[in-house]
């Protein structure tokens, strides 16, 4: 067996880097060597995440991104928007490929970043280094990557829910779309809006058409051939830990049928590994990809109505597998060349 | 003090059951007289709804229509769609008002009653004598009716979110509509969708763009000015057991500003008194309305897109009360010239 | 109907704080006029407890204890521990009535209380001036009292499971209590142990041998006539809202039958209008009893083993209400001699 | 690397068997290469546990148990009580090892069985041949066993939180148990205890003093060291999906001191790979083990009062994995020789 790459952690506190250490130890080509935080410095990463016990040997370093990728080939940037570009421009020159998972770097047209980021781009120049990595867009691209943009979770699950439209010339016009989303979205510091007395009986919609990841689901749709499309897009706050559920909906021609409809979606996804398609059959469900890189995908095509059939397409993820460290995860196995599958073949706890 | 009217149940076993007979109790002009079951008969509405003990003197009775509403004024049916046209004709005759829970006098075109509720209804003579129970749309004719229809949950809540659009003739083409929904509206019977292993961690859309629902809407908001509308939604199921969140999106013309917005919402609902506008410095959430009658509404207006702006209304309530029971209330309060308030002046259970 | 009393209360920002606001609303012979806080200083109380809307008047003032209860016969005060024993001196000096949710005039042992609420109680010299508001205890000495400790929610929970044994002198030696309880007793603070992607899946032991509240729990239980009792008592947190379920075993003699037991509890509870014994056919819920100031008792008693007879007494309760405000409203009523159940004759949520 | 042992599983539709399938695909040394059951005769097992999809290649069938283990080493059977003795003779005949996760093969004594389940054991002559498989106490007999009576999930989590007293003659007289545990330990089946609306928001003792593990429990206690011991226990429905959390309190004597608790543990568990000891400086919790086979321990020593000292040991496990489908992977681990982690060391979905 060829020698294991080594892989280092910028940014170890939070949930999706507890996911992406848990899986790259399962990883059969990496090794994780080094996680750094500026929280909870010195302790070991099973005081944080407590369900890694006593078992694992990293300790959380407050060292310079130097130090932290000293003989490393890669390194994930588990860390929150606007530290991201304050990180990359060291990292580039180190020599070492990226994962980032903030949003620092997906988005192109830097004045849509800054406006709904709200901040000033201090590394506008590597963004076209990086790709964006969604592995059922961009495959070939991400195969010659060095550095990545991690997709968001939402703009993950809308976007898998409508390429087969976009890649088709199906899509155009507004999508409107409304996901409720899981409270480990939030991250691991305690807040009003995951207070369990209120969030376990909630329902709140938030940042209503304007949520910073409507202008990346647009950048990805129209890159898949979305033509004069606009996204309408409503976030929900849910009870429930983990999992996305998005709905999105679209005019169709009133020419299409249900047959073509799963030729689409049959056609364009065939080989990918971790879709699943449901309809219509069935209907997605989040406790089904929970804790797993696995997507779920159904629809329904609606009669004639006002000149055009209503589609709907829902889409089932599990907000910090395939919507953060999974998907991180197939993106390296893709960088690599290892299977797509690896670290990544588990169902999660069922139920 | 006046007299107080006297009421019947029919159907007592159900969740908008219990909150009747625990509002009637409460309520200053009402009597709640007898209650019939086809289940647990003979036991006190106690053993059934264990939140009442051995407080209340009702025991649930399988007896004829005519037992069940001697001597009173009105009867509210808490019976499932398909047994609410079976009852009602005799029900007429008997000479007693009525107010029905089910969806069987709701909708006035029968043939769209009939696909979307899969049967023959027997008794298309009566469905004209019925209004349809919206106070805050058909307060008028609710006063003089002596039989309501109560409007379904997710109706309730998509209508009240867009009235004021409708009635300034605002609400053209397709409404978009996607509503979460707590688990106390699957009833009181345990089921694979409310199994808490997999519900309490799931979300899960069900009958997209074809739910029962979905006519009901389009009759309400054409009803109020709605031109040529049609409206698309889902439901999703969530973990939570009481509230409805909907999200409506429609295209409203590029020259409305957010101040025209505030004008038409705050005008429309000046006088209303279960409606909170909470925008534009809030947004709606179930866990405030949760157990009341009171309604949170909310708004977002987009800038300009392909165009049209986007405009979403978000609304808020509780399934079983201003989505039932309270409903049902204040409709009666209406009918017979009481305080549109008595019986439903409360605030639920916090947190 | 006679005037009613003016009532104020002192802490208006937490969620006892919100049921008290809630409940004297609807009490037929009390007015809430004023209410202080140093939190959220000049809202409205529907802006910090949203279920309110705008109905409410009362806005969280920081005055003093003289302004606060400025023409007031009785102030309500929902403080923290270590703040009570600081304010009640003056409201004494002020001639107004004292019902005081805090633990700082409970235990009559200061050297305990100290021990326990490591502090140094400042106002040992009105302890005596307190009764102990245990009404299924202390009912006539409430009816004479001027200040009231009102109970803590576990204590409550596990006396009121074994006052008969004591009153009829069966409860001697260990007892062994576990209870495990709702987030809602955490208070509106979000913290670590409510952060809902974890509190929402979780059960932990806190304090275990060593809570607060064991040493009340022994005081109660002595009172009632345990003899040589020591109370043991692990409470855990879990993943609901509200409610309280304490788990009580102690040894009884080999003698005791189940009719001993049944005839013990029904004597002892025969005249209790919130008491509900639910036993041998049944057993608590605390669903049953959310949102209320009703209890439910039951229990089991054993073969002998060891030469005595295991019995186990379990108490279903809602930590807020018969917890804290329930029976502080209970308490007040009490001491003015109104019917016991006014403002509490409700049933909560259900379901 | 040696040939794969093959095995078969009876019982392929409940939780636990999924928890089991999920395992051996990834289990380094065995291969599970059939599946039965009475349920869902003929679908793949993607379309009964979901998380699957169609990844899986089991279809479950309707078969004898002489076709289900043909060319088989092992059978697992998931089946319930009662069902388990009527299949258990053929199976040994049949000459297959086999790990029951019945009950109907741990109580030693079949008057104490039948009196619990409320049953004939019509196999006890089979009795013997088993062991009772918790390897933190009988692992040189697992080694060398053919036959595993797989511990009940309470009596797993009792016994380890006591083993270190039993196990040093400290166990003695009455021990008092009471434990909360999650919804799946009820099964795939929905029913009244799990219907959401109510589940999600109670607290409910069940079987109180008298539920069919304590018996199980008195035995693995007495095995271990335990003198004339009796134990109480209460088990509580609780409003999650995975884990137990027992609470056992005994009686120590007087001189034990908190070093020798801690000596005692640490001594007992020091090879124990699954065992994690978490006080003096922490306690168990649930989330922590969840999805997980590993345990976690603490405790509580108090002052002496009324003539010994109180102890409280408080033991976290995932119901399904170390309460079932984890600890009959560990039991095969042994039986043949494997490293006892094998297919068991994963920190599951956090959070």
């Amino acid at each position: 067996m060829a020698e294991k790459i080594k892989a280092a952690l910028m940014g170890g506190s939070g949930y999706a880097a507890a996911e992406l250490i848990k899986r790259l130890r399962n990883h059969p080509h990496v090794e994780l060597v080094r996680v750094s935080s500026i929280d909870h410095v010195g302790k070991n990463v099973g005081q944080v995440h407590k369900c890694f016990g006593d078992r694992l040997p990293y300790i959380l370093e407050d060292i310079s991104p130097k130090e932290l990728v000293a003989g490393c080939d890669l390194v994930f940037l588990a860390i929150p928007h606007k530290v991201s570009y304050l990180k990359v421009p060291e990292l580039l020159e180190l020599g070492v490929k990226v994962i980032d998972y903030s949003g620092d770097y997906r988005i192109r047209d830097v004045a849509v970043y800054e406006q709904y980021y709200k901040t000033t781009h201090t590394n506008p120049e590597n963004l076209e280094k990086f790709v964006y990595g969604l592995p059922e867009l961009f495959k070939n691209e991400i195969k010659e990557a060095n550095y990545i943009a991690n997709p968001g979770c939402f703009p993950t699950s809308v976007s898998l829910g409508l390429l087969p439209l976009a890649k088709n010339g199906l899509l155009k016009g507004k999508v409107r779309v409304i996901g409720p989303t899981g409270s480990s979205g939030s991250g691991v510091h305690a807040s009003a809006g995951t207070h369990h007395p209120i969030r376990s009986r909630n329902l709140k919609s938030y940042k209503p058409l304007f949520h910073q990841h409507q202008p990346e689901m647009e950048q990805v749709l129209r890159s898949a051939g979305g033509e004069n499309i606009s996204v309408d897009f409503i976030p929900i706050s849910a009870p429930l830990t983990r999992g996305i559920l998005t709905n999105s909906i679209v005019d169709l021609p009133s020419s299409i049928t249900d047959a073509d409809i799963q030729k689409i979606y049959t056609d364009y996804y065939k080989d990918e590994p971790f879709i699943r398609l449901v309809s219509p059959n069935g209907l997605p469900e989040t406790v089904n990809v929970a804790g797993t890189n696995f997507v779920e995908i159904g629809w329904s095509l609606k009669e004639e109505q006002c000149g055009s059939k209503s589609f709907a397409a829902v889409c089932a993820i599990d907000n910090l597998v395939k919507g953060a460290t999974g998907q991180a995860i197939q993106n390296m196995n893709l960088m690599y060349g290892f299977d797509e599958l690896a670290g990544l073949d588990d169902f999660g706890t069922w139920p």
